[in-house]
């Protein structure tokens, strides 16, 4: 019997538009597809190879990301490309990050969906944060203050407010001073119960009485100080190295997506390792082992919690699959065919 | 002042079809492409790092691979996404490989262009092995011998026969007689000047008598024999080790893409070498010497010239590049944007 092989390349092209619109901002189901996807990873159910990253300039620190991962009971494996070119708002007009991400079948090998990447690159950190929030946070959490007001700062803000929706006081600073204004602008039309503060560059005043706080702020000068923090607040580390080493030595518990994959970076708990001045020891816990009930979240009120994400690209490929099928049941996707036929059929 | 960042992210989008409009099949610009990049290589001038290979299943060899290169004089970074999954045309009835490229720009670290990668990757080995054969092949070579009747092959066969137009005999061998009859079928159909043989799976005779030999077959059995090679033959080694030990052992020259890269690998050559069968001293060269002249070509009418290729990802950049800019010119490919405005100006 002869078969007729099929030479077709199709692949599903999503945008952010069909993003938003087949309903992937829904936090709770986002949180469950994180939550899973932790639990995935310690049952040995996650392809994770090394992350390939490539920094063109020492001084623009411009650089070029791939993380592959996969999901072996979704029959899903992809990469992310992202590049975070810190001087494209300032020298190109465009944002500093892009991405794309490319995901796989495992039956065929063959890609079949091309997606923008930010929205998913930027929900994934906040998500990991804002789910560490859920369980070291104070539930009654009514105050969070940035440092950093860029796209994640603000999708940051969009997921605790779920988590938290006490949160009644939003006070941001950045460098600059229009980014604060953007942010309080484009957030305060959705939010009309919150009252957004810019602080006019003055971190401080940002973090100084917020029971959540979070940087995400690019650079490498460390702005959060000890003494900015108080009793019990939750302090999300998104960046590099944006805070002081007294910061992590006044916790009262580290936390960390993956300490193992965190120690051998260059964050501020990365870079106090490789300075001794933290343990194996110092750290509490991996994310997965709190969803997994083997360690406790918060335990009083009055403990500084410490997160630190280092980015974990087999959360992305999850959600990627997961808005995947939102957008395949809604229809929200372009067809494209990059091959129809062998070429030497039409050459 | 206020600057307005763009949040566009248009990419074009390049089929196969795009590709052959645009005359991307220019065999002789096409070399010289390839020959640039080598010279580039040797000035430093590429960004290459390691690839990422994940393997799913060590049975059946599925795996994907992801290859990053840059060319730092042209200003582009990308990867080639690409699956081989050898049951495929058995189990799926798809091609056992498939490939995408993706092209980034390193002054803002933007994707600009996600090209169909099969076309540019079949093109890209056997540019680089017929390249091979321009400096070691005889120059009156007239008989060309496959053991394999795949697409790569077939691109090989379209390569070398522009670079060797004095080929009259063409002689293919596959595991199945289908394939080598659709090899015979689509070719002679555009060569009416050459003789093309089925051998019925007869390895031995479709190499037995010729000037060039090629090997492009997936599966791990050492088919090739040395007894079959004869005086004066330039051997093309594509696959992975479908060739008995003796073969690289009475070469007269041995020949890479790159050696120091062929030698951690497993195709023949790479195994001989951990097996101590063969060391550094055997190798006459690798290509980018031959092609700055540091080393000679082929000496002599008698010589059997071994050629390997371990495939380097830098030179499919450097032609998707050249491909991206054929369809350019030329205005072939589909402009697509997959984000057009910060997700705060429209949530």
């Amino acid at each position: 019997m002869t078969k007729t092989i099929n030479y077709n390349l199709p692949i599903k092209l999503i945008t952010q538009k069909d993003l938003i619109s087949a309903n992937c901002l829904n936090v709770s189901e986002l949180l469950s597809v994180v939550e899973n996807a932790f639990k995935s990873y310690a049952a040995g159910d996650v392809i994770f190879p090394e992350k390939m990253s490539v920094i063109f300039d020492s001084v623009s620190q411009n650089r070029i990301n791939s993380l592959p991962a996969g999901i072996k009971s979704q029959n899903v494996f992809g990469v992310k490309w992202v590049s975070v070119f810190p001087e494209n708002p300032q020298k190109n007009n465009v944002p500093n990050l892009s991405a794309v991400i490319l995901l796989s079948s495992l039956s065929t090998g063959y890609p079949f969906a091309i997606m923008e990447g930010s929205f998913c690159s930027n929900l994934r950190t906040a998500l990991v944060g804002s789910l560490a929030a859920k369980y070291f946070a104070k539930v009654d959490s009514t105050k969070i203050g940035f440092i950093g007001a860029g796209e994640l700062a603000k999708t940051h803000f969009l997921v605790m407010k779920e988590l938290f929706p006490k949160i009644n006081t939003c006070k941001v600073s950045s460098r600059t001073t229009n980014s604060e204004k953007k942010f309080v602008s484009q957030l305060s039309r959705k939010y009309p119960d919150v009252k957004f503060i810019a602080c006019n560059s003055d971190y401080e005043q940002a973090v100084s009485d917020a029971d959540i706080i979070v940087t995400a702020i690019s650079g490498q000068e460390k702005i959060l100080q000890p003494s900015w923090i108080k009793k019990g607040a939750f302090y999300c580390h998104v960046a590099g190295l944006e805070d002081d080493f007294g910061v992590a030595l006044k916790a009262d518990k580290i936390v960390c997506d993956n300490w193992d994959m965190v120690k051998h970076r260059t964050q501020t708990i990365s870079q106090m390792y490789k300075l001794n001045l933290l343990s194996d020891n110092d750290i509490y816990a991996d994310l997965d082992e709190i969803i997994l009930k083997k360690k406790k979240g918060r335990e009083n009120d009055s403990e500084f919690i410490y997160f630190n994400s280092v980015g974990l690209s087999f959360i992305d490929i999850a959600l990627a699959n997961w808005m995947y099928k939102c957008v395949l049941d809604k229809g929200l996707y372009t067809d494209f065919s990059f091959k129809s036929n062998s070429m030497f059929d039409i050459i």
